[in-house]
C-alpha cells in the first residue's frame, strides 16, 4: 500500500504517513528514561537559589487568602513564590541599552517562567491550581512585552527533557519577544486571512467544526478541543485549542484559564503513561501584535520529540510521520478512558 | 553586545546569531564517538549479504581496465561491485502499482546508494576515484529517476552517525524522488526568480562573487567554492558550489565530478578533524524536474548536527545558532592550512 501524503491545513508544508513503516506507540518508548541535565541541589530555579538569578520580572505570592503579584527590586529577591518569572541568563534575544545599534540586532526579550518551587513538577501531574498559576504568569508576560514598541510577536513554549533542548531540568517555560513575526506565525496568519477572504470564516473554526467529530479527536470540554492534527509532522503531535473564536491569549478569563489546564494535563498526562514520560516541546500560536483582531485563532501545539529531522526533512521542508494521526489519537484516547 | 539577526540570502528565514553564548569549536564536541546502529557482520550492505536488499538499480563494477554499469535482475545480484544502488526496503515514496491510486498518496522513488564496499569508509576519508564513483552513482540516478512522469524533484542526501539519523552505519547516501517540488526548493526557485527579474542577474553566483573574498570562505579550487553562509541556521554548516553557473547536476563533466569530489572531502575532513566526527547531514540542491533553465544554482549544503531545535525553533520557523559563521570558517580554514 502507498503512503498518504498530505498537505497541512493552511501551511505550505506535506508530510508522508509512512504506514509501510508504521510503528507501534510502543515503539517510541526510548530504553532510558528522560534525561536531566542538572543535579537538583545545584539547581538555579530551586528556591534558596534566588540569588542565582537575575532579578524576577514577576513573582506570584500566597498572602492569606490573597495571590499578590511582585517583582524582584536589584538588591532583593522574594523568596516563597508560587512561579517566577526571571530574564535568560544567555538571551537569545534583548533588550537594547541606550546607544546600542538596533539594525541587524536581534532586539527583543527572553525570560524563564519557572512553574513551581517543585524541581520535578511537571504538567501532567501537576495540581490545577499550580498550573493556573502557569498559564496567568504567560499571559501577565505577554501583555507587559507586548507594550514595548519594538516587539512584534511573543512566542511561549516549553521543552521537557534534555533530548528536546531542556537544558536545565527544573520545570520552566521560555517567553521569547521578537522584532519580527516569525516565519510559521506569518505564513498561518496570511493563509488564514486569505481563507477568510474567500470562505467568510475562519479556518480554525473550521477545523475545529470537523476534528471534533472525526477519527483524530482526542479529548474535549466545553471550551478546549484536543486533536492530532491531520498533517501532523510529529508522531503523536497533538493541538489545543479553544471552541470559541479567539484570536490571542491576552483576553483569556480564569474559567478558560482553568479549563486549558484542565484540557492540557490531561492529553500530557495520557502521553506520559503512554509513552513513558518522552522529551517534548511545547508552543502557543497566537495573533502577532498588530494582528489581534484578523481572522486568526490561537492554539496550543505540542510536539513529542520521537524522531531525528535528517537530511531529508532539513533540506527540502517535506516530513515523514511514521504514526499515522488517526493511530496516535485513538491509543491517547484510550489511555484516557 | 547584542546577538545578530540574519535573514537568509533568499529564503524569508531568520536566524539569531548567538554571540552572547558563542562557543568555542571544543565545545561542540560530543563526548562519546558517533554512534554506529547495526553491527558490522549482519550489515545488509556489507559485500557477501546482497540478497538481503532488494535487487539492485545500479551497480558499478570494475571488468580489467573499464568500469561497467549493471543492474541486478531479480534471481541474481552482482558480486564485488564498487557502488551499488537499491530501492530502500521501507520505502517513504514509492511507485505506485497497477491499479494503486494516485491520489493523496506519497507516489516516488526511495533508494539507497551504497558508497563503497567497505563498511566505514567516509567521504573525509576515502580515496578520490570512490567519490567520483558515488557522485557519478547520483548522477546516473538522477537522471533515471527524472524520466518518471510523476516525479518533480529529485532529493539526494546523506545522513552521517545516528544522532543525525542514520539508522544503518554502513557508508550510504539517499535518493529520494517525489511529486512535489519541495517547499523549501520552491522558496529558493521562487525568490532566484525574483532576483533574476530584478537584477538580470543569478542571485547565486552573486553569493559567489561576494563570499568567495569575504570572511565566511574557506576553501576553493578552480571549480568549487566552499564557505560558510551568511545566516547558517546550524553550527558549521557549510556550502559547497560549482563557480560557474549550472542549475542542475545532470551535465557535470568527469573534471567537475572530480573536482567536487576533492572539495567534499577537503571540508568534511576538516570537519572531521575539528569536531571528532561529528554526526551530520548533506544535500544537493538543485533545479527541479521542468526548471532546468531557470535562473537557479545547484549546491550542496551540509549540516553538522550539533545542536538541538527545541519549542521555539520548531514552533516559530526562526533559528539560533550558537556559533557565528565566520568563526565557523576561520576554523575550518584554519585546520585545512
Amino acid at each position: 500500500m502507498l503512503n498518504d501524503f498530505r498537505k497541512d491545513y493552511i501551511l505550505n508544508r506535506w508530510v508522508v504517513i509512512a504506514t509501510e513503516r508504521q510503528r507501534r506507540p510502543v515503539d517510541f518508548i526510548r530504553e532510558t528514561a528522560t534525561k536531566q541535565s542538572v543535579e537538583e541541589d545545584s539547581c538555579p530555579f530551586c528556591p534558596g537559589n534566588e540569588d542565582k538569578t537575575p532579578p524576577a520580572t514577576l513573582v506570584y505570592l500566597q498572602r492569606k487568602e490573597d495571590l499578590v503579584k511582585e517583582k524582584d527590586t536589584d538588591g532583593r529577591r522574594h523568596r516563597d513564590w508560587l512561579i517566577r518569572c526571571v530574564p535568560n541568563m544567555y538571551p537569545a534575544f534583548s533588550a537594547p541599552r541606550k546607544d546600542d545599534p538596533w539594525e541587524g540586532k536581534a532586539v527583543g526579550y527572553h525570560e524563564v517562567l519557572i512553574e513551581s518551587p517543585n524541581h520535578s513538577e511537571h504538567p501532567a501531574e501537576s495540581r490545577i491550581p499550580q498550573l493556573t498559576h502557569v498559564i496567568n504568569g504567560y499571559i501577565d508576560r505577554l501583555k507587559a512585552l507586548s507594550e514595548s514598541p519594538f516587539v512584534k510577536y511573543v512566542s511561549i513554549f516549553r521543552n521537557h527533557g534534555s533530548e528536546a533542548g531542556a537544558s536545565l531540568s527544573h520545570a520552566h517555560s521560555q517567553i521569547i519577544a521578537t522584532p519580527i513575526v516569525p516565519t510559521v506565525l506569518a505564513e498561518e496568519l496570511s493563509s488564514s486571512r486569505d481563507y477568510h477572504q474567500k470562505h467568510g470564516k475562519c479556518v480554525f473554526c473550521e477545523i475545529i467544526r470537523k476534528e471534533s467529530k472525526g477519527p483524530r479527536m482526542i479529548w474535549e470540554n466545553t471550551e478546549y478541543l484536543t486533536f492530532t492534527p491531520w498533517a501532523a509532522i510529529h508522531p503523536f503531535e497533538f493541538w489545543v485549542i479553544p471552541k470559541i473564536h479567539q484570536t490571542t491569549l491576552q483576553n483569556l478569563n480564569q474559567n478558560g484559564v482553568k479549563s486549558l489546564a484542565t484540557a492540557l494535563k490531561t492529553c500530557l498526562r495520557a502521553l506520559r503513561r503512554l509513552l513513558k514520560d518522552p522529551p517534548y516541546n511545547f508552543a502557543f500560536h497566537i495573533a502577532p501584535q498588530g494582528a489581534r483582531n484578523d481572522p486568526y485563532h490561537w492554539h496550543l501545539e505540542v510536539y513529542p520529540k520521537l524522531a531525528i529531522w535528517a537530511g531529508f526533512e532539513k533540506s527540502t521542508g517535506v516530513f515523514i510521520n511514521t504514526i499515522s494521526p488517526e493511530r496516535a489519537a485513538s491509543q491517547m484516547k484510550e489511555i484516557i478512558e
